[in-house]
């Protein structure tokens, strides 16, 4: 089998490989190939490094798409995007990136299957922010996708060309919207989202960490290992089971700030808890206030993809992936 | 006011023309310029000719939009598509005309408005081919849209773009869902919906007409003229109160297909019914038993979109408009 990896270089693509990389077979085959894309060169696993190929390439760029599907890759991860406050701030680049780079994509898989007949299972990170307020305490799955940034339009739009061109039967694709991702590993970053983390993992390594908002904000989380659990079992589903409708909100696990820290004080103790300094931020808190807190994700439930479903195991993942096992 | 009607040798277009031609300031205001555009050269009212340029043009060609924004219109209906039928049939062409066509137009309305201050009204004609079955009774405003047809996912994506566009002030936009129009002027035609119209039209004419499903078949209509409403009061309405999900199903009258024979029967007689031939085809069914029945359209109507209640009126609106007012 051949595997591509299009932003293999960002978090959730270097996770997912170290994943391959460990249990193999876990794709559903043997992987005798594996092409790994992103716009900085991205590394390839020390156990893979003899069957990969690793490339510096903007799938936004005329040309490269049809590149890299010239080779007929079976299975084609596509996490590729700029994040929504850099698709706001570049209105342009935004849809250069994120719309025009995934279309490229599904238009060269389409021109390739013309050739000679070829059906690869496509699986797209797409995100919760195809929604916008306001919207119901619990998303269901047929709520309607009304995004209130350029990146979830451009997210929401990806979505739809997926459905339409796996109805069409050029590729076997399924759009995996993930939760915030919790803990992310790493240092602290500006984005607005980024205390949901930060909280958690700067005490967790005796370090300080900022909370910029009211214990009492819901938001909706799953831990980074559960994000390559998606992508995984995206991976070997079978697509007939999901029927046209190919865009599914991953479980996640809704709770309140509050809830975090006081899974930390059960996991880390008092101690951690103390390194949390309140300093509220009346924009963070302003942008925080227009996000999901909850969603009723029963289709991807009953398709078997798993979250967490307490805020300790979210904990205990990031101190076996992220610190050795131990504090 | 400079007026853009793209699309305007289509049957909405053309009676949309004729009805700014029939009511002076209808509009909102008095229009020194109108231009329409078509893939065939559209003809204009006879008694705007002096104020209309009509012009033969492919939204969908490269530099087409930019030469009709660069002479920064006030008010721009973009009305141009080609059918679902089309679209499913070639692919290619589906995603040129109706997702490049509307993107060019949109983009070119930016890229104008980053020159100098420029934020035209865009009213756009979308469809219920937005939603695939399987979908509710009544299809409400919060449904999510899950096209079954690749017309249906060109729509989808273009409300996406108006909504975001819109957002962002490039202009002010609003997608307006259209139900089947019923009565549909002209010749029986092959569409699978032609039946709809074509048992009432041809029998009003003293012609036979066939009827290729049962009697309980039940669908979604409003007349040519609530159509045109639909798309005058779209252009003067206050959006503001609209708010960021720019696209609305219109209101429409939900009936059977017994109950549109029932009406002709009260307008025109036992005699007009009797020109129905029953010749039931599989194929139509099929066709037809995927499609919405019923709309739960308060938005529209809390913004003052109005539509026939009964098929009576939608009867009596065609032996106005096309048959002199009397049968």
């Amino acid at each position: 089998m051949h595997v591509l990896v299009i932003g293999a270089a960002g978090m959730v693509g270097r996770k997912l490989l170290d994943r391959i990389a460990a249990e193999e077979g876990i794709l559903g085959g043997g992987i005798d190939t594996l092409t790994l894309v992103d716009v900085i060169e991205p590394a390839a696993p020390r156990t893979l490094a003899g069957i990969s190929t690793t490339k510096a390439a903007d799938l936004s760029d005329p040309g490269v798409a049809e590149k890299l599907i010239a080779s007929r890759p079976d299975l084609i991860f596509h996490l590729a995007a700029i994040v929504s406050g850099e698709a706001e701030a570049d209105f342009e680049k935004g849809y250069k990136v994120n719309l025009d780079g995934t279309r490229f994509l599904f238009e060269a898989i389409r021109l390739e299957s013309a050739k000679a007949p070829y059906r690869p299972r496509v699986v797209f990170a797409s995100s919760i922010a195809v929604f916008g307020t306001p919207f119901p305490d619990k998303i269901g799955d047929e709520f309607f996708t009304t995004p209130l940034t350029s990146y979830g339009t451009q997210k929401a739009i990806s979505e739809l060309l997926l459905s339409d061109y796996s109805r069409r039967g050029f590729f076997d694709g399924i759009g995996i919207r993930l939760p915030t991702i919790c803990i992310r590993p790493g240092k602290p970053n500006k984005a607005a989202s980024g205390f949901f983390s930060n909280i958690l993992r700067e005490p967790l390594a005796g370090q300080e960490a900022i909370l910029p908002v009211d214990e009492n904000v819901r938001h909706w989380f799953a831990s980074p290992r559960s994000a390559v659990g998606f992508f995984v079992h995206a991976a070997t589903l079978d697509l007939e089971k999901v029927g046209p409708r190919r865009n599914l909100s991953m479980p996640g696990l809704s709770a309140l700030v509050g809830e975090e820290i006081a899974a930390l004080k059960r996991v880390a103790g008092e101690k951690a808890v103390r390194l949390i300094r309140r300093e509220p931020d009346a924009t963070i808190q302003k942008i925080v206030a227009g996000w999901a807190t909850d969603f009723d994700t029963r289709r991807a439930a009953a398709l078997g993809f798993k979250a967490e479903t307490v805020f300790d195991d979210i904990i205990k993942a990031h101190i076996e992936d992220e610190l050795g096992g131990t504090l």
